[in-house]
């Protein structure tokens, strides 16, 4: 794409009100659009980019057996008030809205009981089991502070996926399935070596441990208690000693940090089932209930985080994976020649499915190169009339100082896409 | 995919308070879950058809130059103040909310609003025009009834694009560009002869028709009046025999008919760029409002619209373009053989590209053809131990009914991928 096509533009300053990194450096870069707090539109590239995180995500998931569906956002409180969740005492988050003739409606925080409501019509033998059913869906949380940019927010893109068993050993099977597609997932967005699996409490109704994904970052609104060298940690509300030795962590090694929940995993024992009315038939005919476990990341969070954890002072850098563009191709001059050379390398890169940002813009090269470093795409590429009389170009990968002067073919070859 | 491993059921009866064909038939074929009026869930297959009328639109808009974003639904009624659009008096469909501190927000109908709202960080010359944006967006609209299935929603996805252009002559060039993507996108859905653009009231600030584009249907909540061999239509509101006659109607071949709008394109003029306050320098250096025009299109009304008027008595029918799976492959028996050369025929169709779904369940065949036409994928494809003793497969297209007797070569050539 040419940037004089991108209707975007970067800025020196982010919204007054605005304190977090991540949604300073995405509004700056022109990601995203701050709506109000808590409440971010997505533009062109971060629009590009979440498309990116979910299809890793789909990956992940379809390759282990779910379903994508879509639920809605509109939830009548009948069926909430069969899980009492729906009055405000017992889950404070709700945006509550009303039909026409004064009928209240939920505008969903999250989505156990629609989805196990919907599988009524389609689950009741044991040989509709194992069942497991995501979306990507807007949740609507009425925070009472959003601070944290796309950290914390009161609208915001999650993966949730939930999990329906016959049996304890076939629900632990999947949950560890889980936890690894989540690894893999963490890894593939770009937080490799960042999150740790963290024991957490496992909420009301079990006694169980859930887990946590962690990611350390002084940006974090939780702390941790990690044994690195064991990849493991524990929650800070449910660490002792005892629980860290009965976790198998070594607490000698133990460092508490700050860290950002990228992801959760909880059992859910029964209690949606039983309590919006989900049964099938075991294999004796008896009516049973099936056994649940639920599983979110959050998107705009994951993409906060991997901004907060990798960006530089010059601005955000992605990797590969989930970049907008996997090139910025930098033409500096508009004479003929360098606009052939542009072209001409773009068109090749293009060949090869590589997807490049062309700076074709009539700006200074010190406004252009800070804006290549501010959007943050993996791998910068300088074209120029200098440049162009040596048959060069100039390469850099962002997270390098290093610029290196290469041939065309070097320079196709240099980039895979 | 393999059908054992599609969670959805398909179903005799839809839900009692269902009156809508569409709806009905997209709810027996596991397409839609209704969560309550006007309001419909997306399962797997309802996903994988949405997601494909989608690219479809995506395609035809990106080609003429638009960007897509992404924003969100909630929204504060300050901006929409500023264009006297908050009042129930003057906007009867708000949902709204409010804040823990009592704050009121809007729950989005439409974006004019807080498109142009955010384009005030990005667009501030003649340079930056013409410029086009587009989404696919939840809307939320608080209809007193909702009983049309998916034709008319309380929460539905829509893509709406947004144009802003310094002249009026950039504006119609542009506007003519839409409806003639437009006619592309109802074509390659599988409208081609049902649907017309068609002349209609300009609202309240313009003097102008609009267009709308009418699919000739009986579902249809509008009239209009057709001179099909021209291949233009006038809404009822507005139609007069002057009326037909300026805008080059045939008086004597026109038939009145009820029709479903899927489409509508609006001139906008400068009303949202004046009331929100989005201005630009012109080439002297002026400030002005871009000339606005809204454009937009209901993805589960087009769906809607689709199963209404391609459906037989059978079921539904989708064209290729936007199928959940091209081929409905059908096993009948479960020998070795059959399922042998089942998987073999779905490998080498796999293999071309072709979406297959692999009715390996294991019920009776009334019943797997049955839930094939009422599922209504293009092609079926019959592999049974009679037919497999000759070396051959049955093949029937969703929409005839003759079955061919094919061998394995002939039928991979005859499906296309």
């Amino acid at each position: 794409m040419r940037q004089s096509f991108l209707f975007t533009k970067t800025r020196k300053n982010s919204p007054s009100d605005e304190q977090a990194k991540n949604a300073e450096l995405l509004i700056r870069a022109g990601y995203v659009h701050k709506e109000m707090a808590g409440v971010y539109a997505l533009l062109p590239l971060g629009l590009r980019t979440v498309e990116k995180i979910k299809n890793i995500i789909r990956e992940e998931l379809d390759a282990i057996g779910s379903q994508e569906i879509e639920m809605t956002s509109l939830q009548d409180p009948d069926l909430w008030r069969k899980t009492n969740r729906w009055d405000d005492e017992s889950v404070d988050n709700w945006f509550k809205t009303q039909l026409k003739n004064g009928t209240e409606l939920g505008v969903a925080n999250t989505h156990e009981e629609p989805i196990t409501n919907m599988l009524i019509d389609h689950v009741s033998s044991y040989r509709h089991l194992p069942l497991y059913v995501y979306q990507f869906q807007t949740k609507f949380r009425n925070e009472l502070r959003a601070k944290s940019g796309l950290m914390r927010g009161r609208e915001f893109l999650m993966k949730d996926l939930y999990s329906y068993s016959a049996t304890e050993e076939e629900f632990e099977s999947f949950y560890e399935q889980v936890a690894k597609a989540y690894m893999d997932i963490f890894r593939r967005v770009g937080l490799d070596g960042y999150v740790f699996r963290t024991k957490a409490a496992g909420g009301s109704f079990t006694n169980k441990f859930t887990d946590e994904f962690q990611a350390v970052s002084n940006a974090g609104e939780d702390w941790i208690y990690l044994d690195r060298e064991r990849g493991l940690a524990i929650n800070e509300e449910v660490y002792s000693e005892e629980v860290a030795m009965s976790e198998g962590l070594d607490i000698d090694s133990i460092e508490r940090l700050r860290s950002i929940e990228v992801g959760n995993i909880f059992p859910l024992e029964t209690k949606y089932s039983k309590g919006v009315g989900l049964t099938y038939k075991d294999s004796e005919g008896n009516d049973q209930y099936p056994i649940m476990g639920s599983y979110g990341i959050g998107i705009g969070r994951l993409l906060g985080t991997v901004v907060e954890l990798l960006a530089d002072d010059n601005g955000i850098i992605l990797p590969e994976s989930i970049s907008p563009f996997k090139v910025h191709l930098i033409s500096i001059g508009a004479s003929d020649e360098v606009n052939q050379g542009a072209q001409n390398l773009y068109d090749q890169l293009a060949e090869k499915g590589c997807e490049v940002l062309w700076d074709d813009r009539d700006v200074s090269p010190g406004q252009k190169f800070n804006d290549s470093d501010l959007i943050g795409i993996p791998y910068q590429v300088v074209i120029s009339e200098r440049l162009l009389k040596n048959d060069s170009y100039e390469y850099k990968a962002r997270t390098s100082t290093e610029r290196l002067t290469l041939g065309l073919a070097e320079i196709i070859n240099k980039i895979s896409c």
